[in-house]
């Protein structure tokens, strides 16, 4: 299981400021923190704003002080996307495409081009699916669409898009039951991926839903979690997890160095 | 989700004294905080000592003052056994018996005689098994033997047998993966029980390790888990879990009033 910082998104006030401001160091000091606490991937966001396609250029520029950076270029504007994904040096994400027509007629030659892994969403063009199999429906011809490009399947992450409990608490429970049958539609296994904090969106003791969540999503095979890691109890919890499916070998300092969560 | 409360045991040495000096005070105190941290059984083990019958006798008494209170009387000794179920004026559960020939035997009747719950472990004269297949097949073993002197299905509480990962990192997977199949052995389902606490023995961070675990136990269709419900990180994981699975209704105070787990 790898993590993805979330935090880099305007629209996070402090965040957005910060673009709006060129603070690099304040962008550089969430960038490491999130690596530290053991984000192998960092989401890159910088919203809707007139100026995104220039925020986007230094936003990468700035994020490249750290050499090993690998990022997860967030955006539905191809242009912006293809600014972003130019601008990376390591192997970067395309956060994302879906099974809609227009994404990804739009986003799989960028993704192609640029060498790029993949996020892609299980929305079609009829909207967003309620139920396991239509996601996995959706997931099949998202990667038929992929191979098409020479994107290999291992390098697509499947989003079964995780929705608030506060607007459709069954929700979750349909993305759990998706994931294994997902993992089966091809050899090898195409990745998966959730954006973890929109399950507890407007909830009490989001931390906590997040948590119960995911590890049981580790259990089911997730492999990847858009999430907060600077969440301690989150990073926690994730790498108990781990040591109860027997996915990492206990040692009485199994806590430390969380970082290591990322294989 | 139920929990049966752990605390009342006298491998505790706290509890070892309270028994020994027939401190009531301390035994109902502990077994109300239980009861109110979530508890809907509570575990009652006087351990081994010569007094053992005299003893169960004087704690399931002394218990009786909270009226409402149910027992799980657990102890490996048919003559104890059938003391402490002789005193419940609630149904008890019989914790444990299993498909060995001899506890079979001893034990089964008891539970027929005195109408209790049974927790039964999924360990044959062969000993514990490895793998889930084993559990399953002797988990349907039990059931019919069970069944046999007139014990309801629904009224078995298997228990696949948790180890600590310090001694079989292995087993707490294998644990969850015969707990679905073993759900599929009779219509209605048999339950199914852990010793949770069992996982982290001798672990740094116990409590973490079993919640992760409880958390998927959960998702894979567990009833009951033999607990520390006074750890308030697990009933509340275990709550935030429910939600998450869908298992209880989303309202910000999802955490207050956690004695509703008991459903």
């Amino acid at each position: 299981m790898i993590f993805i910082g979330e935090k880099i998104n305007g629209m996070f006030s402090s965040v957005r400021k910060a673009i709006d401001e060129r603070d690099s160091k304040f962008i550089l000091k969430l960038a490491e923190s999130q690596l530290e606490a053991g984000a192998k991937y960092l989401d890159v966001n910088v919203g809707a704003s007139d100026t995104q396609e220039e925020d986007m250029k230094w936003i990468v520029t700035e994020l490249h002080q750290l050499p090993e950076v690998q990022l997860a270029i967030d955006t539905p504007n191809p242009s912006v996307m293809e600014t972003g994904l130019k601008l990376c040096k390591n192997r970067p994400i395309l956060n994302s495409t879906s099974a809609e027509t227009e994404k990804s007629t739009n986003m799989l030659p960028l993704a192609a081009k640029y060498g790029a892994q993949l996020i892609a969403l299980t929305i079609g063009d009829s909207g967003i699916p309620s139920g396991a199999e239509e996601r996995v429906a959706l997931a099949a011809a998202i990667i038929a669409a992929a191979n098409d490009y020479g994107i290999k399947t291992e390098d697509v992450y499947i989003d079964p898009v995780l929705l608030p409990i506060r607007a459709a608490q069954g929700n979750p429970l349909e993305v759990l039951q998706a994931i294994p049958f997902i993992k089966e539609l091809d050899i090898p296994a195409p990745k998966t991926v959730v954006g973890l904090s929109n399950i507890s969106q407007r909830c009490k003791s989001r931390s906590l839903i997040n948590r119960a969540f995911l590890a049981i999503a580790i259990y089911v095979g997730l492999d990847a979690a858009i999430a907060d890691v600077l969440d301690v109890e989150l990073t926690q919890l994730t790498a108990a997890t781990k040591i109860a499916l027997n996915q990492d070998i206990y040692c009485d300092s199994f806590l430390h160095g969380i970082n290591k969560l990322n294989k």
